[in-house]
Order: C-alpha cells, then sequence, then structure tokens
C-alpha cells in the first residue's frame, strides 16, 4: 500500500511500504475513512526533532475496524472507530485519573497517514459508534481524533467556565478548536488572537467574541483594555513558542488557568515570577480519550461542525503538497483521502 | 512602644518606635492579642534580600480595634479582629475572583511584631468575631492570619479533594498547616516529608497518615513505592527551595497539581518537562482573606487547633532569640507575646 513516510528535513513522500499486520493480541488494523497532517507534524517537517530514521508519519485516525487481536474484546471487525493520537488501555491508574496520555502503557501512534492502520491497545483507544456514520461527518470525527480533543483540553485545563472571559492564543487548528470547545463549555466572551482574515473568519463561527490582531506588547495592552485591566479568566495557550507562552501568561488573571497543549519550544518559567503573578499552569498532550465518547456525541448530533477547520484535501498521494501547505500556512489543516 | 525592627543581616532588634497613627481614612489601628515570627522573616534576616534600610518586621496579628479611620464601615473600636498578611479592599475583581492577594490595592502588612499596628483597607481587610474569644484561642487565632491560611491555599490550589493522596513537602509551620488543610478537606491519606521527630509528631497529630524522613532520589522511590509507582494526586510545596520544587514534582502524578506557597528561590522551570509529565502548577502568596471566615469559624467551633504550631513564646522584648530559634530550627513557630 501506500503510506508517508519523512526521510529528512523537507522530504516527505507518498511511497509503497508493508501492509500493517496484527502484531500483538490488543491490536486491530483499521481501514481509514480519512487522515489527516497535524500541525505538530511540522516539526519534524521542518527539521526541528531530529529524524535520524525515515519515519512513518500521521496519527489521527478514523476509520472501520478490519480485524482484531485475540484479546480484543471491545471492538469488532466492521465497527465504525476513532481514537487518540496516544494509545492507552484505559485501565490504568492514569487512565483512571483521566490522564490517559500519561498512560502506563502509552504509546504514540505513527503510520496513519495511510489506507490502513495497526492500532496497538484497541480496547483501551477506541471508541466505536453505533451505527456508520454518514460520510459528511467524517471530517469532524476525524478532527475528535486529536486537533478537537487538543483544543478541548486547552479550555478544561484552563478551567472555562458558563460566563467566563476566555483568551485563545494561536489561529492554527487547535487554537480554533480551542475557540470551539471555550464556546461549547459557556464561555460569554472568547477572545481570538489571530492576524490573518481567513482564521479569523473561522474563529468567529466557531464562538469568537472578539479578534485581537495585534501581538506582543500591542497585543497585551489590547486585551487589558478590553477586561479593563483585569486579564482573562482562561488563556489556552496553542502554540508554543517563547512568544506565544509570554502573551498567555500576560494576559491570564491572577488565579487563572493557562491550558497550553502546543508543545512548548524554547519555554521556560521564572518560579518567582510565576509566583507572584499568580499565574496556574496545566498542559501536556491531550488525554483525547477522555472526552472522545462525549466529542463523537456532539458530532453525530450535528451540535459542532469541528471538520470545517479542514481548508484544503487532497489525495495521500500529494501528502508533500499537504505539508508545504501547512508549512507556508497557505492551509489550515489538511485532510487526505485515502 | 517598643517595635520589631530589623537593621542588617541577623539584627533584628526590638526598639522605641513611635505609634502607629491613622494616615488614611481606610485605616484601623488595633491592640495586638499576640503576634509571631513568620518563615519568610528569615529570608531577609539571613541576608538574602537586600536589605538597605532599617524594616518594620512582622505581618501576622490579630487583636482589639483602638481607632478606625473615617471611611471605615464593617469594624468598629473594641471588636476582635484578624486580617490577612496581603490587605486587600475585598472589592475589586480580583478579591472577587477569590485573589485577594493580588488586589488591585494591595499592599503588604508590615510592623507587627509590635503591641499596635496600623491596618490599611481595613474594611476589607479585617474580619471581625461576634464577642471576644478566649484567650486560649489567641494562638490559633493568630495562626489564620496567615501559616494556616497559606497551608489552606496549597491545600485548595493543589486541589485536595476527599479521598485524595496528598504529599506535603516542608516540615515547617506552613507544611503543618497543609496537613492540617488536607486532612479538613478530607484527604484520605496524607504523606508528611520531614526528618525532625517533633515536626513528625504534630505532622501526625495534625493528620498526617504516613512520615517519609528520605529526601531528594530516595525520597521520591519511597514515594513512587508508597503509591504503587502513580504519585500523588495533590501536592503540596511549603519550602521555595530548587530542591523541594523538584522533590515536589517528581511525587505528582500526571495531571495532578501543585500547590506552591514556598516563595521559589531559584526555582525554574523547562516548559517541554512541564508538558511531558503533565503536572499542574498554581502557587503565589496565599489569598487568605478568601479563607479568613471559615478558618475562624473553625477555630472558634474548637474543630482545629493550629495554634498549637507555635511551640516557643517569649516576649515581644526578646524577639531576637525568636528569631534565631527559628532560624536554628530549634523553633517551629515562635509566638510573641506583647
Amino acid at each position: 500500500m501506500l503510506g508517508t513516510i519523512l526521510r529528512g528535513p523537507r522530504d516527505v513522500r507518498c511511497e509503497e511500504v508493508p501492509e500493517p499486520k496484527l502484531l500483538k493480541p490488543t491490536d486491530a488494523i483499521i481501514r481509514l475513512s480519512a487522515t489527516c497532517i497535524c500541525g505538530s507534524d511540522l516539526w519534524p517537517y521542518r527539521g526541528l526533532n531530529e529524524t535520524n530514521e525515515p519515519m512513518a508519519m500521521g496519527h489521527e485516525y478514523c476509520g472501520v475496524v478490519e480485524e482484531v487481536g485475540s484479546a480484543v474484546r471491545n471492538v469488532r471487525p466492521g465497527q465504525f472507530v476513532v481514537g487518540s493520537f496516544c494509545l492507552s488501555d484505559n485501565t490504568c491508574p492514569h487512565c483512571r485519573f483521566g490522564f490517559q496520555s500519561s498512560c502506563e502503557r502509552r504509546e504514540f501512534m505513527t503510520g496513519a497517514q495511510a489506507p490502513l492502520a495497526r492500532i496497538p491497545l484497541a480496547d483501551g483507544t477506541l471508541v466505536a459508534t453505533a451505527e456508520m456514520p454518514s460520510a459528511d461527518l467524517i471530517p469532524s470525527l476525524l478532527a475528535t481524533s486529536d486537533v478537537l480533543g487538543t483544543g478541548w483540553y486547552a479550555a478544561d485545563a484552563a478551567r472555562v467556565q458558563p460566563g467566563s472571559t476566555v483568551v485563545v492564543v494561536g489561529d492554527g487548528a487547535v487554537g480554533l478548536m480551542g475557540i470551539l470547545s471555550a464556546k461549547q463549555m459557556g464561555a460569554a466572551r472568547i477572545i481570538a488572537m489571530s492576524r490573518h482574515k481567513t482564521r479569523q473568519d473561522l474563529a468567529l463561527e466557531y464562538g469568537a467574541t472578539d479578534i485581537v490582531s495585534e501581538r506582543g506588547e500591542e497585543g497585551i495592552a489590547t486585551i487589558k483594555d478590553m477586561t479593563k485591566g483585569v486579564g482573562a479568566d482562561s488563556v489556552l495557550e496553542c502554540v508554543g513558542t517563547k512568544e506565544s507562552m509570554a502573551q498567555a501568561l500576560a494576559c491570564a488573571r491572577p488565579g487563572s488557568m493557562i491550558g497550553y497543549v502546543g508543545v512548548p519550544h524554547g519555554v521556560e518559567f521564572d518560579g518567582q515570577e510565576l509566583f507572584f503573578s499568580q499565574k496556574g499552569l496545566l498542559g501536556g498532550p491531550a488525554p483525547v480519550r477522555r472526552f472522545l465518547p462525549h466529542l463523537m456525541d456532539l458530532v453525530l448530533e450535528r451540535k459542532i461542525n469541528p471538520g470545517k477547520v479542514f481548508d484544503l484535501e487532497l489525495p495521500l498521494a500529494d501528502v508533500a503538497e499537504g505539508y508545504r501547505a501547512m508549512d507556508e500556512r497557505r492551509a489550515i489543516k489538511v485532510l487526505l483521502s485515502v
């Protein structure tokens, strides 16, 4: 079959790879209904992680179960399933605490930018729908696998409450999903920091009440003005750079939480500064599995449309163009048909 | 009158100072029933903060109102009152959000190691009792002003819940109050890290279920063993050094919160480490005012006895000996009679 391999910086290819096989009795094989490219795929693509060996790319997936290992009990061939990018047994103490992304048996999904994929820990990881979903819901169901689940976690970690004033730093796909999530959680005011017209439009559609296009000191001053000098009740940091985290910290009110989901690159916190500013932090790889049944229900009931975040659709064969489009910010997020 | 002045490193004196006067219409003057020395007083005492000018020491207080400014409405002469070490108006947005220690008009209390003290922002800061409390309750009421309120905040920020497993790092007075607080919040297991017999005994009396006397790697391994490799649901960091924070982080389970109330000295957090370990942080100067009415009630109903944390009582004239005793860890916390 064709699969996506990163061979070096900016060298991503759709090439012939072996079909996945069951390796453990707890595995499942699924046939993907669609797959996509994640903002975090751009870190190794840009050469910012070490890539000495070819990497099988892709960790967002939904599709139909083809085959299951002998120990799998919760899903069966023919079912439509979604799973998180973090594979988890959903029974260990970390899973039961709601942090499946720190599962004692955690693995990270790979190789999902392909027509077939092996899903380890299938029983804990996969959530099946009652029936086969309509084709038009596939992009939204795919979004629950990572990008929506991650935005939702950012809002959850930032403790968004009904009536909250929320600032979302980052207008990438995760930031946009953070807006959708804050809206679902009842936030009264959602301030999106964005400088790009198409992203601003989508932010407004997803529930942003205000757009701030300034950054740095100017952006901070604008948000302070908008909140009468107080700052936001909750801040979602959806980028991961030093600058975006500084922005998040400066926009947060004392006693608030910053939910941060962009993998930090070059970010450090000074203990005494954090102490006296009294800003709370909780982040990490999102425990999407905790939220997955609820998010899938919201999609199936057509209450949310996270799939709209895909603004470019390409066949898997053109995956390299998809990476380029996201790298150059010509696309927010690329759906790959398989 | 006599008051306590820090003139330089380890040079603290009880000397003649002018009696405080109302300076603003929002001030009150109180006659202290007792006062005490705080662990945080030791930082400037040890010369770790710059002390170019003589400092009037003392920020924990309770006593009887002598006189109030013309704008004061909530307290009147003759009432017994307690206030936080953070002076706050209790009406600004930060106060209403429960973070009075970040009040827009915040001042830090000074000069309370003396028989009389000026309390700015009296209406927002002071909480009066319905009647004059028994003399034997004075130490416990004094403790609510800072040390108990701070331990309580650590437990609150660490989100201690009924049934939680809690680790308390630090066996100073604040750590001991953290244990008392976790117990009141219904924690099922409270692991106190302490190497000192007298402090271990008090920890057990306040509700600790386990004592860990090891530190560093050994202490971490012990706590991991005790929690079946999982770590604690909540960690209270009550010291503020690099080592104690590292200990706190290592003992916390993924998804847990660390409530940190020791002023950090030399503490830094690496963003990516914090992200992947998925530990949450919330700290800062405790918003004691939020908890004060509840804590005073618990004392007045004799449900808690935080005053037991004072294991040395000295007359104000001997304040220098009090600082020495705490500096050398001969005393947990020193009560000064005035």
